[in-house]
């Protein structure tokens, strides 16, 4: 897995993000990094991030799996591009569509795995399919369509 | 549009949700009420739910989007029972799955307003259609899939 996270890269206008953003000091503060040809995001809800007692909050889950897919997005972009990550023009998206299927209680109390794997990448749009793993067991599937920011969104 | 929500009469126990609980300090306290045969739930993000700058954090929809759908589905059951709301036994539902198409860019700083039809009652499963309005235009659509809580969760 590598060092940085691909929102460690995100130009400061785009890194305010509630769910991703480094520069948002209320947010969650996901994180996604390449591993192998997948993508991987771990993290742990707070105690009030649940739903029925003792499960995850499926909005939270949710919230995961659309940020962990807009990241993956931006990294599949770079390297479609062969650029390294952070090169200019930066390469953002955002999330067009959002498919989540709760297949199990999410456990609350531990690490949640998220992991994300490209399914289609063009110009501009890449689509994402996502799973969150607890105690080894996947408890939620997903697929992101993620579209590219244009470069004038400013 | 009734004075109480959905979300008023969940038993103490299962109304920890952080989108929709009355008794999480930390949750967001979606509320949804009857307005004829739709359902509403207004919400207004705070300033650090934001996504895009100026723009509302995409999780932050599908939460309300959810909640407001699992909420919808328990009072569609009440109805299709012909039962108060609240009369035991407490029906209560959580999502299987969630679907979200964000339309256009959700404005920051304004009351949204969440809408809700019900598809299809059946005994342990509600489908409700969903829509997100900010300043009357539809910004997000999404559907619910919601099953009903078997009575023995506890």
């Amino acid at each position: 897995m590598t060092d940085e996270a691909f929102q460690d890269f995100y130009p400061d206008e785009l890194a305010l993000c509630y769910g991703c953003g480094r520069l948002n000091e209320h947010g969650l503060h996901i994180q996604s990094r390449w591993d192998g040809d997948e993508t991987v995001a771990r993290f742990t809800p707070r105690p009030y991030h649940t739903a029925i007692p003792g499960t995850v909050y499926g909005g939270l889950i949710a919230s995961l799996i659309d940020c962990h897919g807009t990241g993956t997005a931006a990294a599949a972009g770079y390297r479609a591009e062969g650029r390294e990550l952070g090169s200019e023009p930066a390469l953002r998206y955002v999330t067009a569509s959002l498919k989540v299927d709760y297949l199990r209680p999410t456990p609350l109390g531990v690490e949640l795995e998220v992991r994300g794997r490209v399914r289609e990448v063009k110009e501009r749009k890449v689509v994402v399919e996502a799973w969150l793993m607890a105690n080894d067991e996947v408890c939620a599937r997903g697929e992101v369509i993620a579209v590219r920011l244009p470069e004038g969104w400013r």
